[in-house]
């Protein structure tokens, strides 16, 4: 980052990490009626709840679902099985409540807000629609940066600044962009290591041909960079390969756990943008709950990296924020059983024998 | 089965197979705005659930939870962590609203039942209870079959019986009883091959050295029945090997699927019971949810040999029927998009191009 007339200002993150309460909890957890571990992952999200909100009952309010739309000028190189107009139309589609976000955000009572990060195409305007666009979509970053570091940092500062705003303690982020799954496959190669065809997957539904030349057009991406095989910061990464969505969700991640809220992380854009944001304050991890595991093939590496064990396998493949969505009442559930359930005590039933 | 005093007779179940609404089903739910198969395993599930309702759009009502508690005989060769006296104490945690399975029913709005299919004590009236108690326990399964022929009949016809009298098109079963995971695992083995050692797991806890106790106990039970390596009928098997609890949610499930109502079945337990009634009437296989892979060893191979993709796999081993609550999200997730969500034409969303 040379600009440093704008520096960025990252939010600073607690480690959620508290010996006592911690203890605490995993006492109340293993005296409900119930063999110890027998409510499985729910068990350790309990946990994970408890130590974010520093409380042995778990309070979940106002569940809030933001969906970044963006546009990618990679989409000129045939990356995706969608055309860019999609992006415009899909939004259209969200913001008259026909989306499988929207049906699910019904179902389960979040507040849903769409975000205008960066389409290619003035958005008309619309109660649930904010705009914060940072640019009519990123350059094609086969051919130059995606974007510049002075948006990447606007675009961060943007997502902080939305979440600032927002009221409740669980906060999900989804996406909308044509080709996005290329500038998170991207990223997860940059960031991780891993290779640009293990990160590479069909997106919205490619077929052999079209995943070959995907995997072409973004080795040639990452290989055009100068610096492709050195050591890299997050911040540099995300100006290379990224979306305007990618980074304006990093930032808003980022505030969130600052705040101590709770965030649901849905699929590989996502996880992306969690990528990013870990990478840049590593104390995020602590406020992250991870919903699913896609269907998208760099998916499992990304949730590999970052030591992520998911709620759902489904096979989702979507995007939005469904994931995240889908997953909620998991959360819900984790709550009501450390707050409700009987102690073995408190119902007089017996222990485990002595083995 | 000799005694033909009082045979049984099994409701009919009709396949759920119809051509052209599944045509119908599949063509709505390509034409979402959404790539083809994005969402996973939702899309299967909203099929299944059409064909059931024989409708393009599914409504879920009145959704039932009928919990089986029973004793099993072998709990006195010490196979469970937890003396028999907790079956009892469980069911009276459950009447109190403490237990896990009222925590998740109250989460979801699942009205609750409690059976006593067979508990080893008498119990006090409870307007949430339901008395139709076969026996005091089953025998111990080690020296002689664990209950008559006659008694298999009568728990089958117990369980029939209390679906006919329930509402709602949806029904979710669990059970308690102390050692039924040895009752399960003896079902599996007999009826589907695998050995008894693949189909044994730790329960609700046992240590390695009680494993391997529990696997020398089931191993002799299996082997002291005569027909022990022929073929063998589920009624004998049921009759062998079984549990009160086990027998009637198996009559239960199959009135359920011949009034054409969803099943949800929950983790090992309930699977040895749609095992059983799977074997009785091949077609309750259309009207059965998998809801989750569980933990204990036999269940992967149940699942297996039912051919069954479950819907969660979240580590639980707490039976009761909570992994068929905790999926009962994604079952109104399935309907609400085939109900709610957009098509490409209503939304005026582009398709996929040309690949």
């Amino acid at each position: 980052m040379n600009d440093d007339k704008h520096p960025l200002r990252l939010p600073p993150i607690e480690s959620t990490a508290n010996g006592p309460l911690e203890a605490r909890l995993r006492h109340k957890i293993d005296n409900k009626t119930k063999p110890q571990g027998a409510l499985g992952a729910l068990e350790g999200l309990a946990l994970q709840l408890g130590l974010i909100q520093r409380q042995e009952t778990i309070t979940l309010q106002q569940p809030q679902m933001v969906v970044f739309a963006a546009d990618h000028g990679i989409a000129a190189e045939g990356v995706s099985a969608y055309p860019q107009a999609v992006t415009v139309q899909m939004v259209g589609n969200m913001l008259a409540g026909g989306a499988a976000v929207n049906v699910f955000a019904r179902q389960h009572g979040f507040a849903l807000q769409v975000v205008d990060a960066g389409v290619a195409a003035e958005l008309p305007a619309h109660p649930q629609l904010l705009q914060r666009k940072i640019g009519y979509g990123t350059k094609n970053l086969c051919l130059e940066p995606a974007m510049s570091p002075a948006q990447a940092r606007a675009a961060l500062q943007a997502g902080m600044e939305i979440v600032q705003s927002l009221p409740g303690n669980v906060l999900a982020f989804g996406e909308m962009g044509i080709a996005n799954t290329s500038a998170a496959a991207l990223l997860l190669a940059r960031l991780t290591g891993v290779t640009i065809d293990d990160a590479t997957g069909r997106g919205t539904g490619l077929n052999d041909q079209q995943l070959v030349h995907k995997r072409e057009v973004l080795a040639r991406a990452l290989a055009r960079h100068p610096d492709a095989t050195g050591p890299i910061d997050a911040l540099a990464a995300l100006s290379d390969f990224g979306g305007f969505e990618i980074a304006m969700m990093a930032g808003a991640m980022l505030q969130a756990a600052s705040e101590r809220r709770v965030v649901l992380v849905d699929g590989f854009i996502a996880g992306s943008a969690a990528l990013v944001a870990h990478a840049l304050v590593p104390q995020l991890h602590d406020y992250l709950v991870f919903c699913h595991r896609s269907a998208e093939r760099g998916h499992d590496l990304l949730l590999h990296h970052l030591k992520a064990r998911p709620l759902l396998e489904l096979g989702l493949r979507l995007g939005e924020g469904t994931g995240a969505l889908l997953a909620w009442p998991l959360l819900q559930s984790a709550a009501h059983f450390l707050n409700e359930m009987a102690s073995f005590d408190s119902a007089g039933v017996s222990g485990k024998e002595a083995g």
